[in-house]
């Protein structure tokens, strides 16, 4: 049985949001295919990972007809309608620029490996770190050679790990070797094309939710 | 001029997605201050930040009556209550669990410190890594002695910075400490207490949306 996806349905329509559910539905799945769940419906997956039903049914309706009235999805069928959709049916090439602690944490970080990335290599200016390797084997190369190497293992993704100072540089090394997706982990505002998408990981931001939740928390037992 | 924050607004009715925006909020009002910028409308704002007026406008309602017809927001007062709706007019006090490449990272993230956030350790179980100290200067204590150093420290969040495998574990002994707000890193389902706030960060959902982008795009240029 093969289902195409929507052509209607462009990059544009489709927003970083909904690519953003797909993940962690695709999450979800792994998960209940590991438990040997066979199939299940959008409330029973809703209510098990704290969902919306109908939002579930909304956004894989975008890509095609999954589901069977009164059955549900067929969970090892659904997983390989995501993770083409997310592009993960072949292998995605990433390059991390930036050796410090948080580019070698991001090297081995074993999420990336299991879901078909790849990475290729870790990128420093620094002489005493190149040829050096990351704990799980990474090898660093020095960031004079990315452009070499992004033709040479046809490199997709840039994640940038390098400090805030010296971002922007880095990233336009990165635009100027012809990479089209950038991961930025740095604090700050990058500047890209337009044809390249940029996406920042601002790890403060999610602190600040746990603080907020801690203020409200205090407010709410003094009022009570 | 004071203003309170809307005691009719509970904890429950502001959502995390609110949270995460004020945060934003926060950070585009921090860059604009070092730019000299006194005032901004919600429409210059969002126009210089790729934000959503009417959303910034609805947001900040929730908190009080900020902005003045005609003239817009005060950077440097809207700035200030931002960090007070956030819980960021007091330290933060955050231990980090485990003092792998991720919590070293985690540790010396100058995010963290420019927010107010203050990190008091880091905790591991690997002898051969307590006493010493991360690149910026802060101390790896035993895990053991973790919740001691909660009461003597106050300490507010715990990050989780340790393999999968350990991870639940882990945050058994935070909550167990008396920790109430919880950012994780690890991947897969952590359980905890209802009162307890647990915020998980997964960087494969960032990286997915990347690779997303990048099939959509190719489907879009052989389907042009």
């Amino acid at each position: 049985m093969t289902r195409r996806i929507n052509p209607r349905t462009s990059s544009e329509q489709v927003s970083d949001l909904t690519a953003g559910r797909l993940s962690v539905y695709l999450r979800c799945l792994n998960s209940l295919d590991v438990a040997g769940v066979k199939a299940i419906s959008s409330k029973a997956l809703a209510e098990r990972f704290h969902l919306n039903a109908a939002q579930i049914r909304k956004d894989l309706a975008c890509f095609g007809d999954f589901g069977v009235r009164g059955v549900g999805y067929q969970v090892q069928e659904l997983k390989r309608h995501l993770r083409m959709i997310l592009g993960l049916d072949r292998t995605v090439r990433v390059a991390i620029l930036g050796a410090g602690n948080l580019g070698l944490a991001l090297a081995d970080y074993p999420g990336f490996r299991q879901e078909g990335f790849s990475i290729i290599g870790l990128f420093d200016a620094d002489p005493t770190k190149v040829d050096r390797r990351s704990r799980g084997g990474v090898q660093i190369f020095d960031i004079g050679e990315f452009r070499k190497q992004v033709r040479r293992h046809a490199i997709d993704i840039a994640v940038i790990a390098v400090p805030a100072d010296a971002a922007q540089s880095v990233v336009d090394t990165a635009v100027e070797a012809g990479i089209r997706a950038i991961l930025n982990f740095s604090p700050g505002t990058l500047k890209v094309p337009a044809e390249v998408k940029l996406k920042n990981v601002d790890l403060t931001v999610s602190m600040e939710s746990l603080s907020f939740f801690l203020a409200r928390a205090d407010s709410d037992a003094k009022s009570a």
